[in-house]
């Protein structure tokens, strides 16, 4: 019987054990893909207490507290810090076999030295000792990074940032490299003409050009992604319900600008015409830049229309979409590589049933001039469980080259889940151990596949993003 | 190396073991979905032979059988029950791997005490002994349930149903609870607008309301609601191929169902219109009444034009669909949840592409008012086997509460599966055991886990659906 | 820890070692869908080296070196063989965990007894070695088939074929039978009217009559149908993207091939007609001649339009498609059993999502007149690989009646892939040897598993396919 997260947690076998801890456990973190505030970065303030560094904005757990029978007003309403903690306390025990289990105890053990099991018995004492902690310095923001071993962080930003924070933090030499990351969702979201028109204000304003026309929105745009290039900006990030491809001529698209801007609505035909243009447009931009593009695949949001009324967007009411996307996402792909503008990608879907899917079709647009160029992406969301990620690195080892994945990343707005890597990395060890050891993978080849453990865990995504020339 | 089906059949850990022996055999049956004929229950007459209780209206033997080369005349047809029975026993060994190679041994062993295997050497002395065991009092239908420490079941009914059978089986003194389950699927069957008529008729006559208009029909369903819930009815059910959720006005759907009822064939649309409306009525007469609904999604029915001429529905023609129901389903939720109109809810998927969009879907609406209040159901029908469950369950455990889970259901026209509980609850503790040896649950947390066992047999759903208030 | 690819390969218990080397591995080869190309085996050439016979035409190997960052003109063009191996023994360590890895060395193994790691250290002695081994007769194309205990092949022939390779093999008294397949694809094809209409001419000529009406085309197609069957042709073979089966009535289908035929355009409505038409065609000749149809539904094709213009079809840039097809699959195979024409029948899919779907579809249309009549197929393409094949026979054997599985095929265009039929029954073996020491399977029916392994190794697809008639 294996102690419970033991130092060989999920590693069942030698070596898998000597993988990890050898060859992965000392890799630096390069998280790609993050939604950390900068500002929390850039200021470095202390965290009150335990319930504002792992309950506010956690929606993951907040799904949890729900459906287990917790009360609103405990999770994101009025009632004290500790009162929440306790009622998350109570619900630990209840999420055994989610990855909630796992996190809640890596997180308390790797960034607070605390390991003990949480539950309604110890949720005093680890609420005292942890917030207690957060008052050092080693638990202030950049302290936390720096002890996990983050090498570099891309954030999410919106075009209309000012990356003020951004240029705060690397004048304050702080050691690990941050980054913006160019998401500009809100450029497709055309079903509120006037939520629309006052996000264009506001680029109009921050691109210092007046955006009347199709294609000078266009060159704002090119402004400000020019502008995120001059911030280290490398990548850029899409969530999406699907792919939009769909044939389109310029008159139309300008036609369809001029009458967004003039505050009418446009039709759905219209609006899948205008999305295609988008998409395209900013695909281009990270061709001609030189960056890396990401596409988030397969989530329904905001589904609780009385909760979207209260609490707003990624409050926990998200979940798994079910729609195809094959025949506009190899469109949208195919046009690029046909144009010479398909920059490297990174494809991330939601729902397991396309982890096949999606990874045959990366795989159609490797053209032999960058290895891994077209990434089929680590697991997502729901999916960063180890279930989902045995699934996807299972799908991505059996239809292409599990050796050029460029790995984990945390996808998180908490400082705390940098154990995630961790977690994968535990996982990926297994199972390349335990390939050997069952005769599938030849232990004479074992100083590649150590080679291949580091290179999934950092050098791929060293190599693949291009940091280090920022 | 394990025998067959030994006591410890599926428990591959020592605690895997103690926690099936210790805390899941005992706990007694809440069978809250199957399809027994209440009429069997109340009259609790001894079956004729092996074959009327084993392969009358098994549809899953049937497709076996049929798959094997077996003729019909020894499926539905008229052969000698024991020339029938002797196809079934020479069909079994080709079963291996197929749940009704477990199913027929668990049956034959925890029904009847004949631990053989069943092949065409061992066909007629099982086949003699058998049918001798079923004309001793012990294998009537209700000693069989006492047998199986079956506390309450839920039948399925029409809710023009006269419940004869229900009073008959109270009045009797019968150990085991058995409810009605409310299922108007037939309101949904407008393509075929004689028959639908016919039903109306019926609706009419039972409820004693002439259903002239389409508030009349709801006038009428709620009647029968309300005297379902008289008879201690606590459980709506809906088989469906996708969720009805599209937008309708009252005036649409009361002119729609005046002109289905003067006969008048209705168009695409307005079937779905007319749909949507009778799936949001049921529901906020289940919520209104405080019982549980549940929907049963994703299978293509009577896909045999030439069988379903010859048999009918519900004989073995039936197969997984494949169709997308996310954006619907969360709709439909969504209404409900807005208007404070959303019940205690059960969903089952028959694909399994589907788990995970399900597990997640479902949770987009727990309010934290009761714990577990929107299920994931468990692996329903085609999916009631190993893998099946084992997917079930880990969609739900990484998606959500395993712990809140209320558990497995025979779902069964047959009074001899009870032992699928057992198959389930083996599993599940097998499942749990392993984690914990493999230090991925605490063992310090065995009591805990334990308690989660006892749970998901019994205490949630006897909580959930609380039916100790009949 | 098991050396790699030792003899008891994949094999994890006893049991599984004894089923395989004493059941398994002494099965004949019946390669019952393969992409050999007649002309070699007729020819008998020997290869010139390594590279051809390896690379060429190859394009899993293709998409493995795009991915790895291979160049072009190393995979499809113009360098010479020894630097075209070279890169691909460069790109061999990279595809650890994919099925190349595997398929590689069972492939150096078992046809030229070299049992070295191919990597860059070793790559320049095994093209040596190999090359120099082309040039023996035990390396010729049908010594290679005879090695490999090969008893039957079926090629992928167009109804225009000659078949005088076919012939010619025919007559050559070679041990191993070869028989054509029926695979009339290009009749769907009326997207390009002037290739549909240069493609009737040449079946005007092969057919020797005027195709001026629809039918003559049904003549015509007929004529084709018996010329295959007199050549021994027993199986058709239909690559689709979803089944067809939409309604429609001779006159429109006439009219639509009218119009064709004058060179006119059709739309999306009338090609469905017109596809719906010849699929049912194509069903019943197959059904009125006792063949076997197969059906392999679900790829996405030439989606890179940059290389398809380049390289044409069948170079690597096809992927796994996400669309719906159960219930025109269903509606299909009804109406021809429906009309007494539903001839045996094989269902591959391509997208595991479909595995159950699939399956459970295909026992809709089991009628007891021949065991395993409609056969849910191999793991196909992209799924051929240890966890398609295990998801395959998974799904199968909770679904259906793996014992009367007609087993696999290599569906390959290299005359080296016979090791893919061990591959696959080391892992039926291995499954099945688990199952006994699991205690899911009982010992006592050790003489039934091991008949059922050859069975589906060799058996059932002996019996199935009626090649011993020819």
């Amino acid at each position: 019987m294996k102690t419970f997260m033991d130092s060989n947690f999920l590693l069942h076998s030698d070596i898998a054990s000597k993988l990890y801890h050898g060859h992965a456990a000392t890799m630096p973190i390069i998280d790609y893909h993050c939604h950390l505030d900068p500002k929390m970065i850039a200021d470095n303030l202390p965290f009150a207490d335990m319930t504002a560094v792992w309950l506010g904005g956690d929606h993951y757990k907040w799904r949890a507290m729900r459906a287990n029978g917790v009360g609103e007003e405990y999770i994101t309403g009025g009632k004290a810090p500790w009162e929440k903690f306790s009622k998350w306390a109570e619900t630990v025990p209840y999420t055994m076999r989610n990855p909630l289990y796992h996190w809640t105890h890596l997180e308390l053990s790797r960034i607070f030295g605390i390991n003990k099991t949480l539950n309604p018995n110890t949720a005093y004492e680890i609420y005292e000792e942890g917030s207690a902690k957060l008052q050092e310095p080693d638990f202030r923001p950049r302290r936390i990074m720096e002890r996990m071993n983050v090498e570099a962080v891309c954030t999410t930003d919106d075009p209309t940032d000012s990356l003020e924070h951004h240029d705060a933090i690397r004048k304050s030499g702080f050691s690990v490299k941050v980054f913006p990351t160019w998401r500009p969702d809100r450029l497709l979201a055309v079903d509120n003409v006037a939520a629309f028109n006052a996000y264009i204000d506001k680029l109009e304003s921050v691109a210092n050009i007046g955006i009347s026309t199709y294609d000078l929105l266009i060159q704002a745009l090119w402004n400000r992604h020019d502008f995120f290039a001059s911030r280290g900006c490398r990548v850029s990030d899409h969530g999406l319900e699907t792919f939009y491809a769909e044939p389109y001529t310029d008159s139309e698209v300008r036609n369809i600008f001029r009458r967004l801007r003039s505050g009418e609505a446009i039709g759905a035909d219209d609006a899948l015409k205008f999305r295609s243009a988008m998409l395209y447009e900013g695909a281009k931009m990270d061709a001609m830049t030189g960056w890396v593009q990401q596409f988030h695949i397969g989530a329904i949001r905001n589904n609780n229309s009385r909760m979207f009324a209260k609490l707003g967007p990624d409050t926990g009411f998200d979940s798994i979409h079910d729609i195809s996307f094959a025949a506009p996402m190899n469109r949208f792909l195919s046009r690029l590589d046909e144009e010479g503008l398909l920059a490297k990608t990174i494809l991330y879907n939601l729902n397991p049933k396309d982890n096949e899917m999606m990874a045959t079709a990366a795989y159609n647009f490797n053209d032999g001039s960058v290895p891994g160029k077209i990434q089929y992406g680590a697991a997502w969301w729901f999916l960063d469980q180890l279930k989902g990620m045995t699934d996807q690195l299972d799908a991505l080892s059996s239809l292409g080259l599990l050796s050029r994945f460029v790995g984990m990343l945390t996808d998180s707005r908490s400082i705390l889940s940098y154990p995630r890597h961790e977690y994968f990395r535990r996982l990926l060890c297994n199972i390349l151990g335990n390939d050997v050891v069952n005769g599938e993978l030849p232990e004479s080849e074992l100083s590649f596949i150590e080679r291949m453990v580091e290179m999934i865990c950092y050098g791929n995504a060293k190599k693949y993003f291009g940091f280090e020339r920022s």
